[in-house]
């Protein structure tokens, strides 16, 4: 077993307190990563309160994870030591239903193994990035290229896959039309890939606060969803929406600004159902949808895309001690855009 | 100008009544058609009885308008006297915007001209097609291919039109799985030509009291949606589904049923608005959609797909005195499967 330093929560209510877990000797698929960098992505804060259900104590969150490949396994080929190296949101699948075979593990039929939080297929309790070390087997492991930072890559991990897979599948490119609503830590990242994939990009925010950074990270429109005048004024002009709020939207009026055969993606997950009427998605034959993160397939070709690109996530690195208040400061939206843990401080 | 008898509601609470009704002088461009059948479609009950609101007395319902062409404008030139013709819901559009010019006029940005309870380019009101005849410009008027009898083809114009678009444009056909929610006037349509176009149908019904009707119509599963067992067995199967149904139902439930890249897509348009949870969506990556009938170049192709596979409505041919019963079979559901009104008996 190998042990490592990390900083977990042993209720729904309590802080983060340094403490020590155990990550499995590495079999002969597994590789040991020295976790560099972790992002806070706000679905930690949820499952670190409970806000879900399910959370089992202690938790060590995190699964926005870069770092070096510390040693392999005996039959391991994918990476070797010294490697730059990436985890996302879930660290195993079944390998074998027709999900994972179209490199679609996300939705494997068995149901992935989250990276924490989750029960692995050996058993054992998953623990997060939050922490030194990780162990994951080869296949889900992705390599972060030269040339994209490992912080600015952490939080790609799961809000740059979790843009960048919609986009693709949606096909945005040139000619394409596509908004995103909110420039948070996903919002941001997806006004960044949409813009590099040719898309004409549209934020679509509370208020113009954030316009200015928008306009840099590629917007070619910003408008304030405070504003009544912007719904009037974009009504049916988009092919792609790509809603990146959690909290309950009136879908309605959003549903309204899709161009005939658009589509809105819900990314945030709202705790209450989303109401939309049926003459909204009749009119223009319109779409409403969901989307999980990505394969690991795509999650590699987004990490070469943002590489070649020169996209990263526009962070603020913390230390380890700075963790609770950096989660009241996501809640706050108070954050440009993504908190990256420092590990060396853990 | 043309006086047709017609039957009428004076309010939202009379019974039909036979009246006469003017018709338009003909333009260049516009047909009379003495009309043979007129289908009865629960949009015409809604708007007979004001439940969706903005009705305007007195009003003639029927846009699934089969007839012959008694006259044309001096400038017609798509169709001839005598020639076998149809209209559905709409009568006009702007013809110039991106929709029209895409063959998508339902969408019209202008709006469409409805058959009846809208307000004509003219800036008269429209009447529908429970009349004796109808005058309709010649771009909105299809023409039945011969081999499809006028009675049989006449609800295709609206039920067939509004269950082919959506099987061809999310791909129905060999490889495909389908399944329709239920087995009425829309649904019992959808069966059979999502078998002729080679994919394999299911029929979600409410009960099995219709299943021979739809093993015949050309369903190859045929299950119970009151049995819970359903929604297991069937889950993550379907490629696409077509909700005929206009009461709000368990959309989550339904949408478990879709494979990864699934489509559900509501036809009915049930009062409430729909209730979705984010996750169901997210998971296998879903689209809940919507489509509106079909602009007239799909309705014509519609037709000639029904006249190649000799597929028609179910139907029950009523005299005009029979509308107000024939209203409240329809909505008890005891109808095999469309009301057709044969005009002669106006």
């Amino acid at each position: 077993m190998v042990t490592a330093a990390a900083y977990a929560v042993t209720s729904a209510g309590s802080a983060f307190e340094k403490t020590t877990i155990e990550r499995r000797d590495l079999g002969p698929l597994d590789i040991l990563i020295d976790i560099e960098f972790a992002g806070i992505c706000h679905s930690d804060i949820h499952t670190a309160r409970n806000e879900w259900g399910g959370t089992r104590y202690p938790v060590v969150p995190g699964h926005e994870i870069a770092g070096i490949v510390a040693a392999v396994g005996s039959d391991v080929t994918k990476h070797k030591v010294g490697d730059r190296v990436g985890v996302g949101c879930f660290v195993d699948s079944c390998g074998e239903c027709d999900a994972c075979r179209a490199d679609e593990e996300q939705y494997c039929f068995a149901g992935v193994t989250a990276t924490y939080n989750s029960r692995g297929r050996d058993g054992e309790r998953t623990q997060g990035g939050y922490s030194t070390h990780v162990v994951v087997t080869e296949r889900f492991v992705v390599s972060i290229p030269d040339g994209l930072e490992l912080d600015v890559a952490a939080p790609l991990l799961c809000a740059g896959i979790t843009l960048y897979s919609p986009l693709a599948h949606w096909g945005a490119g040139p000619g394409k039309k596509v908004a995103i609503i909110g420039m948070g830590g996903l919002g941001h990242v997806g006004v960044k890939i949409a813009h590099a994939m040719g898309a004409e990009v549209t934020v679509l925010s509370q208020s113009l606060s954030k316009q200015d950074d928008g306009r840099r990270f590629g917007a070619d429109g910003y408008y304030a969803t405070s504003d009544p005048a912007t719904f009037q004024d974009l009504k049916g002009k988009f092919d792609l929406i790509l809603n990146t709020v959690s909290v309950n939207l009136d879908v309605d009026a959003y549903v309204s600004l899709l161009a005939i055969n658009g589509t809105l993606v819900e990314l945030g997950l709202p705790e209450k159902p989303i109401e939309v009427r049926a003459f909204s998605l009749a009119a223009n034959r319109r779409s409403l949808a969901g989307s999980m993160v990505g394969g690991i397939a795509q999650t590699q070709e987004m990490l070469n895309f943002c590489a070649e690109h020169g996209i990263g996530a526009e962070i603020e690195v913390i230390g380890a001690d700075d963790i609770d208040s950096a989660y009241e400061r996501v809640i706050a939206s108070d954050v440009r855009y993504r908190f990256v843990i420092d590990t060396a401080t853990i």
